[in-house]
């Protein structure tokens, strides 16, 4: 009931994400986020953003801003659940490594995300390929 | 077709997550969490923990620390899509403020925990009582 052939075209929403955040392509990033469902974004450090406007507010002053650092995703593994799914990554960035939530809903056939938080990781490093780090490797 | 008469029990199910965590009472803890879905949890500066075996295992830890934390969750907010639920919330701790995504899935009629991230919100205590603060509340 819990899988389906949807993990890939969600996993490609997820970079879709992490393409526009990489390049600072604010259209794209419009794109990638859900026009017809309730939209929230918790950036690392923030208080939570509710609704569209103020998600895209957001991402217009981050990737308009040249001090925003580089950001790649790592290890994404996506979780389907009918027409709403789980995407649980890291984010690499400057200084560091970020774990991400991020939820997409089918809207008229596409993936769209309407819901991120991003947070701290542990200190270690992640391995650069493969699954999310097993619980051995949690550091307390 | 996103809202129904879920949000009142999925909001009693996020209540008693944060009241076995409050009371340290690990039963009713492993109660909150989903057995039929795979559940993953972030607590902030972990590696994420996959599985209930690395998720129930860290909450032993937790509950089983008299060092842990008091807790209180304030400002919860459900949005229910279909058998999946997502709520935002803040938890107030001693050391501060934490936003926590939680996401809910319905398992033979109750809404059971699959997943868990809390990570650092805006040193601005938020508002005590009703919504979660609006975008113009941010700090940066």
């Amino acid at each position: 009931m819990w899988k389906n052939d949807q993990e890939e075209p969600v996993l490609a929403a997820n970079e879709a994400f992490y393409r526009a955040f990489a390049v600072r392509d604010l259209a794209a990033m419009e794109r990638v986020w859900a026009s017809e469902v309730a939209v929230a974004c918790v950036h690392p450090g923030w208080t939570p953003l509710l609704g569209r406007d103020a998600v895209m507010e957001s991402w217009a002053g981050i990737l308009g801003n040249p001090k925003a650092p580089a950001i790649r995703c790592l290890q994404a593994q996506a979780t389907v659940y009918g027409d709403i799914a789980l995407v649980l990554c890291y984010e690499l960035v400057e200084r560091g490594f970020l774990v991400a939530t991020n939820l997409f809903v089918r809207e008229n056939g596409a993936w769209k995300l309407f819901h991120h938080q991003a947070g701290p990781a542990a200190a270690e490093a992640p391995e650069t390929t493969g699954e999310l780090a097993p619980a051995s490797k949690r550091l307390h």
